[in-house]
């Protein structure tokens, strides 16, 4: 195992990577975080497509880059590049840096284009960090939902990475974490990294979000994206947009932070996005239930798009343009 | 046990009894449910304030009840009556009908006015889920959160007995069940009782209340109250007022049904309620978490309180005194 439990953060290939013999593509097992550090090795573009479905590896920017190495790998192997990437494509249908990776693959398939495609992911993530890091203030109380961090980007993080950066110029206060049901990547891996980086953090159920905003112990709400349309409006994690409506009416600023990879100018509102459905069983195998995995969030709601290239204000058609 | 499998609702006495020999309270344990369907013996007024705060019966009506079935208890023993009725005021703060049910034993702490007490307390369901109906219409999208069934009142239960009794008059199309974290009641217990009453449900994660909201997949949404303080401001389960916010955001009523015995009339406003922490460990014991157990839904977010003298609109100073 490459994965120390004493670091304060991932380093990028430990979250994923492509063997230097090309054997494999080697994902950290995300479903077992915390209690177990352990990794799984892909021997095809089927089997990173397979942990992609299966969320061994999850977060936009992160399935991105798997599916970029998975593609190199078939490449690699002299499997069906076409094949391969419809397999890839189709594991998972919100985030749309699935198919921007894949797209900016296919002339070039190579490991050395999937670990710069990688490496550039995680340089989005630093600048954008320091931008979002310019919203909060000395003693700055955020609330982020769901993973947007190191995990979720293949380094450093979105919004976990604003709240890094923003720790180090002493600006955070502390974070609360909503735990993010069914698969709680909340409590298991936010709040590993925020430990691992050492920022204060408090898990909390979803839905106390809303009772600490009225208690006044919310600054200001911080989440990562699957995907953003043209206007603005943004698929991210279920009760993404549950916060989004409680910020406003709390008067607390909700912000998104993800890289232009997650920017999909070619739909143009909220409506077109998939909404991809899981497995009820997530949720419970003893009733009927409904496990929808995202939601959209309008972006009236959203008071800042903070990408690489700044912070971003409505109108989103133009900021973002 | 006493409990069957096939029958469509619990019989009071199922919920929560003192033995006809007087010999303990017996308790169906709700932290078990629906996976196991077993009893707990309190031989002594501790052994029920015991099981009153682990939860083995929880719901503020219920748990009214197990108290008042303790004090008569104590004093079937002989035991000292005021450090029963301390040790069982004390077990947990939220719920007024503790406090309630223990004043209206003092001067007889006897079986029958115990058993007058619950019988009392269900035929108050019954008469504001009759109430509570009126508020459906033909085909009516509700959502409720926690659980507010028989298992939460001794029998019938209000916010579920208001729905028992809208599917009776042909006016429920379905219901969605938030599940309710960190215990689960909703997943384990509502659900449950749903399944017996052959009413069509779907549990959902807490946090998706909101999109599916958005959706137009709820009409109104409806909970039962653990106190209710004189301006109409409503603790309840935690997660209550982050869906009073979003129907609110929706345009979609949100209703509250309890007995008179949740009216708090000493306590003026919400922000006079006491809110329990419970362990965090019901989260996470891995992490740093906290864990509010009830929320206060200020009156202005309440489109009707129902009781069993009926429907009762703003300003709830005056219609509930």
């Amino acid at each position: 195992m490459a994965v120390g439990d004493v670091m304060s953060e991932l380093e990028p290939e430990q979250i994923v990577r492509l063997e230097e013999d090309g054997s494999a593509v080697v994902l950290l097992d995300q479903r077992r975080l915390p209690d177990e550090v352990v990794e799984v090795r892909c021997a095809t573009a089927g089997d990173v497509a397979d942990a992609i479905r299966e969320m061994v590896v999850r977060g936009a920017p992160a399935i991105g880059i798997a599916a970029a190495y998975g593609l190199a790998l078939a490449a690699l192997r002299g499997d069906d590049l076409a094949e391969a990437e419809r397999g890839l494509a189709a594991s998972r249908p919100t985030a749309v840096n699935l198919p921007w990776a894949l797209a900016r693959m296919r002339d070039d398939p190579t490991p050395e284009r999937a670990r710069t495609l990688h490496e550039e992911e995680v340089d989005r993530c630093r600048r954008m960090a320091a931008h979002a890091a310019d919203l909060f203030q000395p003693g700055t109380k955020a609330l982020t939902h769901c993973n947007a961090g190191g995990l979720a980007t293949g380094g450093y993080g979105s919004a976990v990475g604003a709240l890094r950066t923003a720790a180090e110029r002493g600006l955070l206060d502390r974070v609360l974490v909503d735990e993010t049901r069914p698969l709680l990547q909340g409590a298991r891996l936010t709040a590993w990294e925020l430990e691992r980086a050492g920022i204060p953090h408090a898990v909390i159920a979803d839905s106390a979000a809303g009772s600490l905003m009225a208690r006044g112990e919310v600054d200001l709400v911080i989440t990562g994206a699957d995907r953003i349309a043209a206007n603005g409006d943004t698929a991210n994690k279920i009760g993404t947009y549950s916060l989004a409506v409680l910020a406003a009416h709390h008067g607390i600023p909700f912000y998104v932070v993800a890289p232009t990879s997650t920017l999909d100018r070619e739909t143009p509102q909220g409506s077109g996005i998939p909404i991809e459905e899981r497995d009820p069983a997530e949720l419970t195998s003893r009733f009927p239930a409904r496990n929808p995995a995202f939601d959209v969030t309008p972006a009236s709601l959203i008071a800042a798009i903070v990408t690489e290239n700044g912070v971003h204000r409505p109108r989103y058609e133009e900021s973002l343009a």
